[in-house]
């Protein structure tokens, strides 16, 4: 399967079956991704505005064989958006594919094409007085294609699912070229294989996602937030279980912090408030978004009560107007640029079956401390399971000074996730730097399932070769 | 890909490598299913009791070109469960697969084995203080891998979703005998192809589950239900909006009933009480499941006084204790029993975008009345879009005089679905008896994909040959 670069010639060939403007000279800011460690190449940059145009660049591409980058907003952490080895790319950025197709209020439904920014389907379900929950820190620029390609998470994921659990239909193009029309508005459908499925979150190899039905949410008619001091995982876990005896599915974010990361927003960040006047070992950001009839202060009153009373919640802070809501949401909300200045040695986005967490935290203390003397932040979704693992410099100490021992660090942590049944990626996906780790985690056969797959598909491999699968 | 009948050799191989009472003599009724319409053929019996028999089981299939049908609690409707054409298959029963291997409260996870009945993983979730969510007719009967399989639906999918959204992880055997070792508990994981929303809804035709990671919710505190008229569809979907405006995700359930359902329980069923002295063109069943602080029959009156203001609902009962609840669900309950007493010339499982019902249901009567004289009962999970879209004869005609008109009925409804980009197969699957519908309305492109990923994951066609996929 060797495949040919994207040359004039190829070039030549689609913009002969191309109105003028969807072939462009490829700019550096496709060749980028946020974290600076792969640059991709310049072959053939193409903007379509159609899904017909889509097909064309496809099946032009697999007849030449020449390897296709599907692009969305560029927001992704793990290289999926370049490809910095092998011949020049065809880079295929949905970014003119942009509209709300249509929005359907009484069924919950909103059809949004793949280069719409997330913000701006966010807009347009409030607009129609309903919710769009996926929300994460790149809603402003990432693209509803690149969020469905990577399976997206961010902080509403324990109410409502992750992007997968958004979406009722797509309209792709397949490796072939062919058009596959599933914009099913369907809640049930029970005819055949889930494609739909299989092409969210594989990350652009299979397919290139054109347009998507998603899943609107009423809005909750009031919404409550509030910080208590647990005082280790096991408590706040046990105290996740009680909010969802008295809240139900209102329990939207419930996000576990440790003193470490107030710590760093005291020394990085001191502007920010914080909940307590001495930082707790332990703490919880809960937020409820709640149906006519209940009081969030009320209820979250109520649930600090019962906590502290079963012996889980020792201090508690429940915001009572807007701004103090917004003030709580604050703290969690800045410790990643607390991180990001204090500088850390390695960061891992790592998942765990949830009643392992309080076990995982204290092996994970003791492995890392056996490698060296650091600082660990574990921050994160604790409904999820999702934490933010991330290892720092002592203090007084620079990263660089780590650098030795960067990846004794990320393999150690990485291989305590797997012993603990946990993933290395929980929401960011594999792309090109997590290959390698999906073929030491992952399973055998399961890998073979799946290259088995991606060969039916894409016989020639030319959908984003060298992501998540390693080629050659 | 000729396949070859599972002789007394094959079992004599398998029984060299399986422990006694594994292979046992056919027996007559894991060759029958529910509607009579296929009878299988009597090959091997087997009853696995760990994922290592199926392993071998499945493999020496594979090697020596046997088809297997995999067996669950036999319920299915489509005849997915038996096969009638072609060699004599191996038959796997997961029956004797049936253990709660372990229940997580805490992260509201219970992993069960493909044969455990689904009412059985209901009572262990209740033992745990939490519900899983799943229910259906044959809950009784039916075992968790067929619900799996087939992704099944039911009363609250509404709420919960399909037995698709229920599933976290799998452990399944791949139509090479080799063992997916996929029972994740994790709520993200970002890291390659989606196997398992694949396996689920194949129909035993990618491999076999052997066993699942369930995802479990809180118990409501609380429940109501009521009875609403409405003046016709429309007022219906705009009831359940204002529904989902008052309660949120705590609508759990939302019927819509036709007169001609209750007509059919006063003649056949005249011992259910029914709600209204008059039976009402159109009514909603509606049940709320609530959290703490709020009160089931205060939150409906709430809306019924809301839905009369707005001119929605005209009359309504709201159920005032637990006898009441069941009487009211006993109305709903019962429809299919009078159904099948009155005996239907076509029933079908249908789903249209909800927001087209109103049209679907008046071009429906149409295009049924321009092909005789007919009574329709139209009934169902409004909420999900799914109708049970029913045909009976006249008053006073038997179904048998209009069997020559039923192919035409079914075609009618059917491509009058397809023509709102509804779907022939809401919750039941395609089986052996809708394969012909899948070619006649299923997408081309998606079509030609489901063939390729069936041929590169069974290349040897081995797997429940003839269900979801035509043969030859």
């Amino acid at each position: 399967m060797s495949l040919n670069p994207a040359d004039t010639a190829f070039a030549t060939r689609l913009s002969n079956q191309l109105p003028e403007g969807v072939l462009r000279p490829p700019e550096p800011r496709y060749l980028e991704e946020p974290r600076g460690r792969y640059r991709g190449q310049a072959g053939v940059l193409a903007l379509p505005q159609t899904v017909e145009h889509v097909s064309v660049l496809i099946r032009e591409a697999n007849a030449a064989r020449v390897p296709v980058v599907p692009y969305g907003g560029g927001t992704g952490l793990v290289g999926g958006q370049v490809m910095p080895d092998g011949p020049a790319p065809l880079v295929l950025s949905l970014e003119r594919m942009t509209a709300i197709r249509s929005v359907f209020p009484q069924e919950n439904v909103l059809i949004a094409e793949a280069g719409a920014i997330l913000a701006d389907i966010q807009t347009a379900a409030q607009g129609a007085g309903r919710l769009f929950p996926l929300s994460l820190a790149a809603e402003g620029s990432a693209r509803i294609g690149g969020n469905l390609s990577t399976n997206a998470g961010g902080v509403n994921v324990l109410r409502y699912g992750n992007a997968r659990d958004l979406c009722l239909g797509l309209e792709a193009v397949l490796p072939t070229g062919e058009i596959w029309q599933g914009l099913s508005r369907l809640r049930k459908d029970n005819t055949g294989y889930d494609l739909k499925n299989l092409l969210i979150g594989a990350e652009g190899t299979l397919g290139v996602i054109t347009a998507a039905a998603l899943k609107l949410s009423p809005i909750p008619v009031s919404q409550g937030t509030a910080f208590f001091t647990v005082k280790d995982p096991a408590a706040a876990i046990a105290l996740l279980a009680l909010a969802r005896d008295h809240a139900g599915e209102a329990v939207s974010a419930f996000e576990l912090i440790h003193r470490q990361g107030l710590d760093f927003l005291s020394d990085c960040l001191p502007q920010i408030r914080q909940p307590f006047a001495e930082a707790p070992e332990w703490s919880v950001l809960i937020e409820l978004g709640l149906p006519r009839g209940l009081d969030p202060e009320e209820t979250l009153a109520e649930l600090f009560e019962a906590a502290a009373a079963a012996g889980l919640a020792g201090d508690g802070v429940i915001a009572q107007s807007g701004s103090q809501r917004q003030a709580l949401w604050a703290v969690r909300e800045n410790i990643p640029a607390a991180n990001k200045a204090i500088g850390s040695v390695s960061s891992h986005d790592i998942s765990v079956p949830v009643s392992d967490i309080p076990a995982f935290i204290e092996r994970g203390s003791e492995v890392v401390a056996g490698l060296g003397d650091f600082r660990i932040n574990c921050f994160g979704h604790l409904g999820d399971g999702n934490l933010h693992y991330n290892v720092f410099p002592s203090k007084g100490h620079m990263r660089e000074e780590y650098n030795h021992l960067r990846g004794a660090v990320k393999e150690a942590v990485h291989d305590l996730v797997h012993a603990f049944g946990g993933s290395f990626s929980a929401e960011h996906g594999v792309g090109r730097m997590k290959t390698g780790d999906l073929e030491r985690y992952g399973d055998p056969v399961r890998l073979a399932a799946m290259r088995a797959i991606k060969l039916a598909l894409d016989p020639n491999g030319i959908m984003n070769p060298g992501a998540v699968l390693k080629t050659g």
